[in-house]
């Protein structure tokens, strides 16, 4: 590579982030978003995770739940009840993703459900 | 689990979607978040992508690369000048996907750069 110029260096420097990594590769880690997908739309119980979510081990679920716990995004929450239940809650910064889920959906729903193929194909359409 | 009401069932069908799994997954992927970013500011170049992510290996990046390729959301360009360039422009489903990036580091600039600790203890706090 020629020597970088001032505008270069910049461009570089915006263009890399560790806290945009950190976030993008925690709600992408395998299960995590779709996770956090059904708690955003009111599924706290384990057993209704587990049950709403296909193909999802309870050692798998339970693993996830207890990462994101460690990050501050869920909290746990047993309810004294017979038989007794678990929650888990979302958190202000769990509730948060509630829009990176969303424009995601909506990504999906365009160029992979509506739009399957697009682009999969070398048309060399740019 | 309790048996499901029809309300229940309705929740449970939306609050799943293996496209939005699928689309998570791919730009959670170690790296692959990473290199769209540098790729919607601007940097095309294989080279130029290196210099901008740090501890990122060569081999990482071409398979990454390839695998963006294969998903449409890359195209690879070859430009014969000495010595010879290749570029990776980003189709439109790619660009498409410039909206979760940006939402993705608005999360990352709030809840990990400006409150790190955000819910990381255990405050009990929702």
């Amino acid at each position: 590579m020629d020597t970088l110029s001032k505008h270069d260096l910049q461009q570089f420097e915006e263009a890399f982030c560790p806290y945009y990594q950190q976030a993008v590769e925690l709600i992408g880690r395998k299960w995590t978003g779709v996770i956090l997908r059904a708690q955003l739309h009111g599924i706290l119980r384990f057993s209704e995770l587990k049950a709403a979510i296909p193909a999802l081990s309870d050692r798998m679920l339970s693993e996830r739940l207890k990462e994101l716990e460690a990050e501050g995004l869920v909290v746990r929450r047993v309810i004294p009840d017979t038989p007794v239940r678990v929650e888990y809650l979302l958190t202000a910064k769990g509730r948060a993703l509630g829009a990176v889920v969303e424009v995601i959906s909506s990504w999906a729903d365009q160029w992979l459900k509506h739009t399957p193929g697009a682009g999969r194909a070398a048309t060399g359409e740019v």
